[in-house]
């Protein structure tokens, strides 16, 4: 039976002081999963609080999926240990800090401040599509989107990217997680996919959810490197040339000419090129797509507004080679497009009427603030030559390499107690790949969530925290 | 060089004119797939028209995916033909009618009148949710879809459903057509997909693009043939046993107690039950779901508000037993959700303050009464004994049974020539399975494109074309 003292909860609401005490014991183990947890009544006769708090407590946790119910039998610890150790990071559920107290200091996931997002004008312009385009709305949309959206992303693309693409060629959908599914049933399921090595696990674990077999290829400087790519005899390689995540690597033009050798010197080699982030270039010119170089129809370009506008919208797209758009309509030309009309027709004027261009301008001027005061504010904190940054030229995002006596996962503990919460580069290793020893004690600074005013004083605590 | 005499146009506008003339030649198949049209600046010049016209033509032709476009290349014929053959109906691209002149009845598609559709009261919970709910709408939604949505379903198939369900059991996509590509990831690429025959081609398409393999099990007077199933050593069978389409038997009781025994009967059988239209039943009480009677966790229940709401709102469920959805929050619990939250807590919000159960008896009284004209109708019209419909208690659509002297494909084109588009039971049958004779002559007529209005004349055109 489950009991928690209510002398600590400080000056947190009961409902979410159970709720916290709960989840820290799932996230620890003391819950293990399967485990059937108290009933409602139970529970709340145990600690002598009310139902509906413990309704609330239990209904967030549920929502957040640390618990599973079913029906007419109750609620149990939902399997989240095996998520926790794989996905090193990214997903709120999973690596959030279960220290005692809250987390002050949120660099670990990719953070969007509700008023970042214009929801006035998002909601007028729907309203008014709403009211003049009902024809349109109720009108089935082709599979790959309909055509204004891609016609608006096109020239989107022409104007920031340097890209130049027939909306024909645009394939629109739900995320790109979506479109990696369709990119796998288009591809095929028997190749041998590559993703760089450190990166996301998340898009290895997608592919490998399609049964698409991947392997990891190391980096050097220039990002993928040649010879492991050779090696490995994979087909597909998935990468982010313009700025690698997590390292910041820019992928040099030599190195994106070998790799376009790479791919046209066999059949069926392909590049997917995944350019999330590119518009949030902070420095400098913009860097040209690999797509835009491609002479031989083998790269796929792939982004998402998800990121660049509000998780809330998820809508993205794929710019396909001829072959494979024709590939495209014959194999999977029936299926139906996985975004709404409504929000399909509600982003396109968004970008043809110029607002998500603004949108854009405010967040990169927003990410340079911090970015700029944050980098000033270590300096400031850090003894010289005891850190550096790398990667800083495009947001929202960057690594700190750090000085310190204390080892990595001493160094975790300590950040952590001070209630900042952040991945470290060796987070972003496959688990049978060793990181170099250059990766130790290097910190991905996700800064997307923190406010020009608070930098000062997250740059003090830091550096508390490496020397100690 | 493409040339068309524009004195037949009649009252169209020149660019509705070519575009017609165009896809006429792509439909019949005088223009190739691959084949390049001429570009905008020829084909303007030699029809002595100007580019705006051509341009408009091509950009529908376009949108509708009878033209590919390739940059700095042109425009190109698209392959429709392989779909055409393949898709027997269901899509406005695949079967529009190209006789000349206009469809006058379209029994065909799903259609859905722009006015059938809640537009003002959408709009209006969308700005409320916009205005109040903007910390909810930035949070990013869990991968099965945010709590109170799946709160609202689940108290919607408790009360008109009679299916008792948690909401953690429910997961949100974007469209059946994504949840399938889970359920494959979930129960395996390996395993043997069967689908009832006659039944839609679509979904066989959408498994096989998955690379499951689907075997076809024809249908007797109960539905699924038992003892062609177990000879198929299927072991994941896909059915709507409410109301199968197109053939609309109601699988009797009796029939699904067999099924599910046939489920348990052995390790990773499972049954997908595709509850599509179960709303739309016109007369009687709705029909149990078979998952509500399942007690060993064998069935998936699946549903969609694209075909009850509008095409424009791609928001689907599907309710797993406890051990798949263990297995999806192990497997793919890190997806993101791919519906908007906009969208999700609009819908949540619409089920919840009773307009969805408005909006479907709206839609059933609608359909109600064209059902009962049109049938009175085609009672008037047809000679006596001459023809029979055959399920028509579940809404939109019935088969009608008609005699004529005229075998299929004559009655298909005097059908065509008098501008009914219609599909018959025939085009549902897998290409490799013969339909039996009494299948003959007997069209599928989908009724939901048509005004109480038209019946009457509807039914005079149908019994000349059968007379003739």
């Amino acid at each position: 039976m489950l009991t928690y003292s209510i002398e600590n909860r400080g000056g947190r609401s009961l409902y979410e002081y159970f709720y916290e005490c709960i989840r820290k014991d799932i996230v620890s183990g003391a819950l293990k999963p399967g485990e059937r947890l108290p009933s409602k009544r139970a529970f709340a006769k145990q600690n002598g609080v009310s139902i509906i708090t413990v309704e609330n407590a239990y209904g967030q946790l549920l929502a957040e999926g640390y618990l599973c119910s079913r029906p007419r039998s109750g609620f149990y610890v939902a399997n989240i240990q095996d998520r926790m150790r794989e996905s090193g990071g990214g997903c709120a559920l999973d690596t959030r800090s279960d220290e005692d107290g809250s987390v002050r200091f949120d660099l670990g996931a990719r953070a969007m401040p509700a008023e970042s997002f214009p929801f006035a004008t998002w909601t007028r312009l729907m309203r008014r599509i709403s009211a003049d385009g009902r024809e349109e709305l109720m009108n089935p949309s082709p599979a790959n989107g309909v055509l204004r959206l891609r016609e608006a992303i096109a020239e989107h693309l022409r104007e920031f990217r340097g890209i130049e693409v027939s909306a024909g060629n645009i394939i629109v959908g739900a995320g790109t997680e979506y479109l990696y599914g369709l990119l796998v049933s288009l591809l095929g399921r028997d190749r041998l996919y590559a993703m760089e090595n450190p990166g996301y696990s998340r898009s290895e674990r997608i592919y490998a959810s399609m049964d698409a077999e991947v392997v990891r290829v190391p980096l050097d400087d220039g990002g993928v490197d040649m010879a492991a790519l050779r090696a490995s005899h994979a087909e597909v390689l998935h990468i982010s040339p313009a700025h690698q995540f997590p390292t910041g690597i820019v992928m040099p033009v030599s190195r994106r000419y070998e790799l376009l050798a790479w791919a046209s010197g066999a059949e069926g080699r392909h590049i997917v090129e995944d350019d999330y982030d590119s518009e949030l270039r902070l420095s400098g010119r913009p860097i040209p797509a690999l797509f835009s170089i491609d002479r031989s129809e083998r790269v796929v370009y792939m982004n998402t507004f998800a990121r660049s506008l509000s998780p809330t919208i998820r809508i993205a797209y794929m710019v396909l080679p001829d072959g494979l758009m024709r590939r495209y309509w014959e194999r999977l030309g029936f299926y139906s497009c996985t975004v709404s009309n409504f929000e399909q027709y509600t982003l396109s004027a968004f970008i043809r009427e110029g607002y998500f261009e603004k949108h854009i301008n405010r967040m990169r001027a927003r990410y340079r603030a911090v970015r700029d005061s944050l980098s000033a504010a270590l300096r400031a904190e850090m003894p010289e030559g005891g850190f550096g940054i790398v990667g800083q030229d495009s947001g929202p995002h960057f690594l700190l390499r750090a000085g310190s006596r204390h080892a990595e996962p001493a160094l975790r503990e300590r950040l952590a107690a001070c209630g900042v919460r952040v991945s470290f580069l060796s987070d972003y290793y496959a688990a049978d790949a060793m990181p170099q020893p250059a990766s130790e004690n290097v910190m991905v600074v996700n800064y997307s969530g923190i406010a020009p005013g608070q930098c000062a004083e997250l740059a003090r605590v830091i550096a508390d925290a490496l020397k100690g």
